[in-house]
C-alpha cells in the first residue's frame, strides 16, 4: 500500500463521503488517563466507514464496468456501503444477504436502491449465490476487505483523522478482515512514523491477532458477539501484511467491555456505536491501552444496529454497572407481604421500576408467591447495600452460587 | 436583543464551548422532502446547548462576584450547564435540586465539581431553597433562560449555524421558557431576514404558543411530557418580545411523535436526542413543517436522557412503528398447543423474541394458560398480517376495543 494511493482515493471521494466529526470525550479523558477524541465514524453516510472502500473501487471501474453493475455478498454494513457507492455513481448493484438477514437491513439495502437477493442460511451460502450472479451477469465484484481498492479507501479516515488533529499519538482502530485497520494505519504511519497506532479485536473473533502474532493466515474459529461486523474467521491476504508492518499491538476485549462501552457511548457520548465500533472504547475502559500523556483518537467505526438488540444492550449495560437490579422474592401470599418487601426496598433509597408477581412456578412451595422487582439503583455497591437490606429485614439470600448477572433471589423468613 | 450582544457572547465562549457539527440527513430529506441538516448540539458539552448561555453569563461577572461563586435550580442540563461554566472559569457552584432529582444527573453535576443540594420535592420547592441560600452566602443566581446574557449565549448557535450554512432558509427550533429560540431567532433573523425560524413546543406544555399567539405572558397548565426539558410553564418577559419579534411560528407535537423521532434519530442519524430535542423532527416528521425546497435546519439541542427512559423509548416506539409486536394468546395447558402458536407465527414470518408462559391470572379459566409473545415485524402491515393468520388458524381476537398500543390478544378456539 503506498500512501500515494490513499491520496488518490480521497480526492476520489470527495463529495462522496461525509466528513467525520472528531468529538473531544472528557469522560473517557478522565477514564483513560489521556486526552481522548473520537472519530465519529457512526455518523457517516450508512452508518460506518465500509461507504469509503466501497465507493473507492466502485469510482476506480471502467464505464463499461460500472454500467454493468456491482454484487456483493454482506448482511452487514458493507452491503449498505456498497448499495450507496453504486448509486452515488449511477451503477446498479445486487447485494446477496443470507435469509437470516434481520428487516431492517434488507429495508435499508432497498432504500438505497439495491436490488437484494436472500439466499442460503449463512454467510458461505450467499457468497456462493454471490458468485454464481456475477458470472451468469457479468458483475463485479466488490469484496469485503481483501483488495487494495478497498484498503486505500478505508485509509482516507485516516489522512482525515491527521487534517482534524495533527498532533495525535495514539489510534486504536477496530480489527476485523483488517481493511480499515490497515488503511488507517499506513495512512497514519507513513505521514507520521512516530504516532502508535493499535487495534482491537473482540475476544470470541481473534484471528487476525493469531494471524498478526504468528505470521500466518488461516482460518480461525469465532463465536457469537455482539461485535458481529468484526466477528471475520480468516484475516485477508492483502490486509495482513500491512498491519504487520504498520501496527503497534492488537489486543482482545470481552464481551461484558463491548457493552459497557455501547452504554458509555450512549449515555456519556450521545452516539449510537454498534458492538464493532465500541471495541476501541472498550479497550480504553479495561485499561489495555496505556493512553497517559497522550493525544488519542479512537475510530468508532460504525453505528449500525437493530433498536432491539439496543435495547437489550442498555439493560445488560445498567445491570453490569449496578444501574440497575433484578430482585426476586418468594413471600407469603397474604396480604401486607407485598408492601412490607417495597417498604424495606424504599428504605434502602432505591426506585421501583416494574413489579412482576406470579403465583405458579415449579421452585415455590404451594402458598407462595414470587415477586420479580426491577429496581434502579446509584451503582454497584449502592444494589449491595439494598440487599443486604433485605436481608437485614429478615429475607434470607440463596447462595451466591445461584445469582445470575443482575438477578438476586430472596425468601421470607417464614417462606423459606 | 442586540446581534453585537451575540457577538461579543461567541467571543467569550471562543474555546469553551464546542462547535457541534451540522449534519446532514438523508432519510429526514426524503422524509420532508427538503434538504435537511440537522445541528447536532446534543454533543455540546454536558450534552445541551445551556452551557453556552450559562458560560456567557459566568464570564460576564466580575472578579468579585466570580470568586463568591454562583447558584442555581435545575434537575437538568441548565444544572449541568451552569456546574461546567463555573468549573471553566474557577467559579464555585451550587445547583439546588429537588429530592427526586434521578440518581444519574446528581451525579453528573457532582462530577462537574458542583455543590449539590437537595431541597423539597418539586422544582419551586428547590427554587425557594436556592433564593434562600443564594441571599445567605451571596451567590448570584444564574437563571435558566429569562436574562439577555442567556440569550445571548443560546444565541451563539444561531451564529454558528450561519457560518456552518450560510445559505440555510429555515431554522426548527424548540421552545420551552424561549431562551434557545428568542437567541438563535434574533442571531438568523438579524443575519439574514429571509430566513424562517419556525418554534416548536410539546402539546402537553403549550405555553409559549400561548403567550405567542395572544401576546401575554402568564402560567399556563402542563401535563406530562417526555419532553420534560421544555415543559415550562410561564415563558420569560425577556424572551417572549424576541420570540414574536423573530418567530414565524410555534407549533405544538404530541408525544407519540416526539417518541418516533427520538426512535428514528437513534436508528437512522445514530444520535441520542432527549425528547426535548427531536420535537423539531418530530414537527418534520409529522408534516407540520413546509420544507419543500427548502435547506432546513433543525436543532437537536440535547442528549441527556436517563438510560431507562431510553429503553423504554426504544421499545415503544418499534411498537409504534409496527416493528414490534405483543401477542397474547390463551391456550389450552397440553403438550403440543405453544408449538402450534408457534408455528402459525413462524409461517407468517415473524421473528419471536421473547416468549412468557403464564398459569395464573384471574381472567383465565382453569385448565388454560396464558403465552406472550413478543415478535419482530416488518411494519405495521406485516404486524397485521402476523395476527390475520392468527386468526384463519382459528385463534379468535378479542375485540378491538380491547387492544391495548402493541397489545393484541387472542383465544384458541377450544379454548374460547
Amino acid at each position: 500500500m503506498e500512501l500515494a494511493a490513499i491520496q488518490d482515493a480521497q480526492r476520489r471521494l470527495h463529495g462522496l463521503v461525509e466528513r467525520t466529526p472528531l468529538l473531544h470525550s472528557r469522560y473517557l479523558s478522565d477514564a483513560a488517563g489521556g486526552d481522548v477524541w473520537l472519530k465519529a465514524e457512526c455518523l457517516q453516510r450508512t452508518g460506518s466507514f465500509k461507504l469509503r472502500g466501497a465507493a473507492n473501487m466502485i469510482a476506480s471501474l471502467t464505464a463499461e464496468e460500472r454500467s454493468r453493475g456491482v454484487i456483493t455478498a454482506s448482511a452487514g454494513n458493507h452491503g449498505q456501503g456498497v448499495a450507496v457507492a453504486a448509486q452515488m455513481v449511477g451503477a446498479p448493484a445486487v447485494v446477496v444477504m443470507p435469509e437470516t438477514a434481520s428487516f431492517a437491513k434488507v429495508e435499508a439495502v432497498r432504500g438505497y436502491g439495491a436490488e437484494v437477493v436472500l439466499s442460503g442460511l449463512s454467510y458461505h451460502d450467499a457468497a456462493q449465490t454471490m458468485h454464481h450472479l456475477a458470472a451468469e451477469r457479468e458483475l463485479t465484484v466488490v469484496p469485503a476487505f481483501d483488495d487494495e481498492r478497498i484498503v486505500a479507501g478505508q485509509g482516507t479516515l485516516g489522512l482525515e483523522l491527521l487534517e482534524q488533529a495533527p498532533d495525535i499519538d495514539l489510534v486504536v482502530v477496530p480489527v476485523g478482515g483488517g481493511g480499515l485497520a490497515a488503511g488507517v494505519s499506513a495512512a497514519v504511519r507513513e505521514l507520521r512514523p512516530a504516532c502508535r497506532v493499535i487495534g482491537v479485536q473482540a475476544a470470541a473473533a481473534p484471528g487476525a491477532r493469531q494471524a498478526w502474532l504468528t505470521g500466518r493466515t488461516a482460518t480461525y474459529p469465532i463465536s457469537q458477539t455482539i461485535a458481529d461486523g468484526i466477528a471475520i474467521a480468516r484475516p485477508g491476504d492483502v490486509t495482513m501484511p500491512l498491519l504487520r508492518k504498520y501496527l503497534d499491538d492488537i489486543v482482545c476485549v470481552d464481551e461484558e467491555a463491548i457493552t459497557r462501552a455501547m452504554v458509555a457511548l450512549l449515555e456519556r457520548a450521545r452516539l449510537v456505536v454498534e458492538g464493532a465500533g465500541a471495541v476501541g472504547v472498550a479497550a480504553l475502559l479495561r485499561g489495555m491501552v496505556p493512553c497517559q500523556g497522550r493525544r488519542v483518537a479512537v475510530i468508532l467505526s460504525g453505528g449500525n444496529i437493530d433498536m432491539n438488540l439496543l435495547g437489550r444492550v442498555v439493560e445488560h449495560g445498567l445491570a453490569g454497572a449496578g444501574r440497575y437490579l433484578v430482585v426476586r422474592v418468594a413471600i407469603d401470599d397474604r396480604p401486607g407481604h407485598l408492601a412490607r418487601v417495597l417498604a424495606v426496598i424504599a428504605g434502602a433509597g432505591a426506585n421501583v421500576l416494574d413489579v412482576d408477581h406470579r403465583r405458579s412456578g415449579a421452585h415455590l412451595t404451594f402458598g407462595l408467591v414470587e415477586v420479580e422487582l426491577l429496581l434502579e439503583t446509584r451503582n454497584a455497591s449502592h444494589a449491595d447495600a439494598v440487599c443486604a437490606a433485605l436481608s437485614a429485614h429478615g429475607y434470607a439470600e440463596r447462595a451466591a452460587a445461584e445469582r445470575r448477572a443482575g438477578v438476586r433471589h430472596f425468601a421470607e423468613a417464614a417462606a423459606s
